[in-house]
């Protein structure tokens, strides 16, 4: 699009020329996040360091109906952050301050820019435990974790990020300053704005300040690892694993293809002959720990695993962590185009949907590996490509509307933890119907009667 | 409100005559919850049996613009379920099929009629723990418990409601009949309308079916007492237990007052000089509840408890969470009329609350009890009175009024679990702005068009 006159002196105005980007190669940066395959070009990059400028920017975007996309660091996978009408991005990256951490009320209070690795590492030399862990946690912003409702590796028996969120401080579009929540574990004053604003990919509201829950910090943590002859024996060791009672914090697990990928790009020394590996950990008090360790490795066994390792100290268990963590790094590797997805389906559907995602690429004659959480059935099958074989993209891309269409059909979900964006919006009617969708237009509207709040996606 | 025409016919065609209620003594019973105070009085009671029945009732009302008030038990202490407009009162109580309990992916479906306790214990029953366990828990209904985000004695640790609804089948009151989330732990497709419609009231869609997530049953629970000279103490015993990293299960305080009821009613044996007793309680592995127990008994004596005294057995257990849950009963002993209230401040500020509370009663002439969860700063502020003596309940609203004030002033809220209704409407711009207030109607509006759907509560 075309900025009205004046637009961006009033920007500059409201938040100084270092907050102010212009320069093509800084527009065209802004104008992909994380997602292959997706770009946009905003007019106008503009990072504010205060509430009041982002009511001042999106006050002005209302009166002249230009778009504003909220960013935080782009690591985002489905599209949800490229400006595709143009307009204004909003770079929430300079509004970092981490500004409170209590021990006695168990939270922290943070501006959205602060990345949740900061987050959880002040937190940690409190003895606390700030539990969301989304894969991309030392790039990745609060704000952004909260805009997606970011899930990670500990979503089994720690929840995702909704659960942690206690209070937004949030601006609507048209400039309106609203706190939702605060400080209390217990508020129903009110429809429940925190949570439908978590998640909601930045087009209700843009979110300033964030009151997290914190944890005190589990006082041991172990790890442990399990390779299986099929796919379907690690998902039977995880349906035991859970009908026994016990709930780890992690039950991650790896595909063939993917635990090849993983090993020659990170030499961890895994086991090349199996056909998946569970890798499972849990934390608490000590007891409990060592205990449910050697529980995992009893059920693993006996669920017909070819060989189950618990990892014998701190270095081995964060190695083993790391291979579930380069996961995407290391499939990178393997071609150009890197196409990572997101389906989840009830846990006893999670051998059937592995088997449906390879029958798909195998007719399709594409690449594919797939990883993700074994426990909460939230997978990530992953297309590897050439970018330039315009006939291999083309057939990604209806493979993956048939692995959408697959996980709808097994009572699952097209996205558990990475959101709708705009790559998925058209996959979107499908999931929630059409009356949910149009329901979704009207909450939309609620927010941003003019619609300039990251247009082109979900509630578009 | 005078129905029109057909209305009554069209009732009964859709449910039948066994579910349609029309009898003086029926309308009346109908036209109050456990409210004091509040009284409307509907002209019809609707008792449906299906999804489908409850949308053809709702596109009824919406033609006519006849008030629809969605209710479970009727056990909602703020008037949220009173009928203030008429209308057609649209009773759940005859769903009550448990439609599903699963020990492989940890979850229960059920119909919204079903009480707390009976899913409680059927899961139970398969080794599962349904977490919420709100006061209400044997009357109460689930659907009720998730249209008011239901929080409860184990809420510190578990959290409340909202942690535990995984997916609704809900009939908007145009007719259309949605499905948000599922039977999914990480599913982010869409806004998360599923925590939009808990706690929302029954102002913005009729629950008709509810998937909750169930935990496998802890090995073990344990209970103690502590008794203080000062409810002071009594907190800063809460703040030393949260600060030494250890989040219990329970962690209820009753005052004086209420330990005098408590006691006269149910003869437990509690002692009577101290100023309040903490009630503390921990689930899980035996080794684990077995070492916090003793910590928190530690704890307790350190922050100079009068005496601790750990439930030797599961019989005095259950006697001790029985103190706290007869708390409202023995209160309701004291005098024809008790009002209940529900205010929370962040857990440093519970010492600060009470002495206002009590302050405040004091300034009005008026006898009050406390009681509630210390862990999470829910307090139930009760003023017991004669309903006949027309200028102690004037003082007794002025004082709830000063009460919610100083709540706020104390970063804290009106309703930590108990919700709005019609009770606390007026005093809600005072918690969330002007600006949010509106924000909930226009939402309430994208919901529910015609207003028909429980009139006179929030989002009006």
């Amino acid at each position: 699009m075309e900025l009205p006159d004046g637009v961006v002196d009033a920007l500059t105005d409201i938040v100084g020329f270092d907050g102010v980007r212009l320069a093509p190669g800084e527009l065209a940066v802004y104008g992909r996040d994380a997602t292959p395959l997706f770009e946009g070009r905003p007019d106008v990059v503009v990072l504010p360091r205060t509430t009041e400028q982002v009511a001042a920017v999106l006050r002005l975007a209302t009166e002249h109906r230009v778009p504003v996309v909220p960013r935080g660091a782009g690591s985002n996978l489905c599209a949800a952050t490229v400006p595709l009408a143009g307009g204004i991005v909003l770079a929430l990256t300079r509004m970092t301050r981490i500004l409170e951490i209590s021990n006695e009320e168990l939270l922290a209070r943070v501006q959205p820019g602060v990345t949740t690795a900061r987050l959880a590492d002040a937190a940690g030399a409190r003895d606390l435990l700030y539990a969301p862990d989304p894969g991309s946690r030392t790039t990745s912003t609060v704000g952004g974790n909260i805009a997606t409702c970011a899930g990670g590796l500990r979503g089994l028996k720690y929840g995702v990020t909704r659960n942690y969120v206690l209070g937004l401080e949030a601006v609507l579009p048209t400039g309106e300053v609203i706190r939702t929540g605060g400080r209390l574990w217990k508020d129903v004053a009110g429809y429940d704005l925190t949570r439908l604003l978590t998640g909601s990919e930045g087009t209700l509201a843009v979110i300033t300040e964030a009151t997290v829950a914190l944890l005190p910090k589990p006082a041991e943590t172990g790890t442990g690892v399990a390779y299986f002859e099929t796919l379907s024996d690690t998902c039977r060791a995880v349906t035991a694993i859970l009908s026994a009672g016990i709930v780890p914090a992690t039950l991650e697990f790896l595909d063939q293809n993917c635990i090849s990928a993983v090993e020659d790009f990170a030499r961890l020394g895994l086991r090349q002959d199996a056909g998946a590996l569970l890798l499972f950990g849990d934390d608490g008090p000590i007891e409990v720990v060592a205990g449910n360790l050697v529980r995992l490795r009893k059920i693993c066994t006996e669920a017909g695993a070819l060989e189950v390792t618990l990892a014998e100290d701190v270095a081995r268990s964060d190695a083993l962590l790391a291979a579930r963590r380069c996961s995407l790094p290391a499939l990178s590797r393997l071609a150009p185009l890197t196409i990572l997805e997101d389906v989840t389906v009830p846990r006893p559907k999670l051998a059937a949907m592995v088997d449906q995602i390879n029958e798909i690429a195998a007719r399709y004659a594409l690449r594919f590996a797939t990883f993700g959480h074994a426990g909460d059935g939230n997978l990530h099958p992953t297309c590897v490509l050439d970018p330039d074989d315009g006939a291999a993209v083309d057939r990604a891309h209806k493979a993956f509307a048939e692995i959408f269409a697959a996980a709808i059909r097994l009572d699952g979900t097209i996205t558990g933890e990475h959101g709708v964006g705009a790559a998925k919006l058209p996959f979107l009617a499908d999931r929630l119907g059409t009356d949910q969708l149009r329901l979704l237009g009207r909450i939309k509207s609620a927010f941003d009667p003019a619609g300039i709040l990251n247009p082109g996606k979900v509630g578009s």
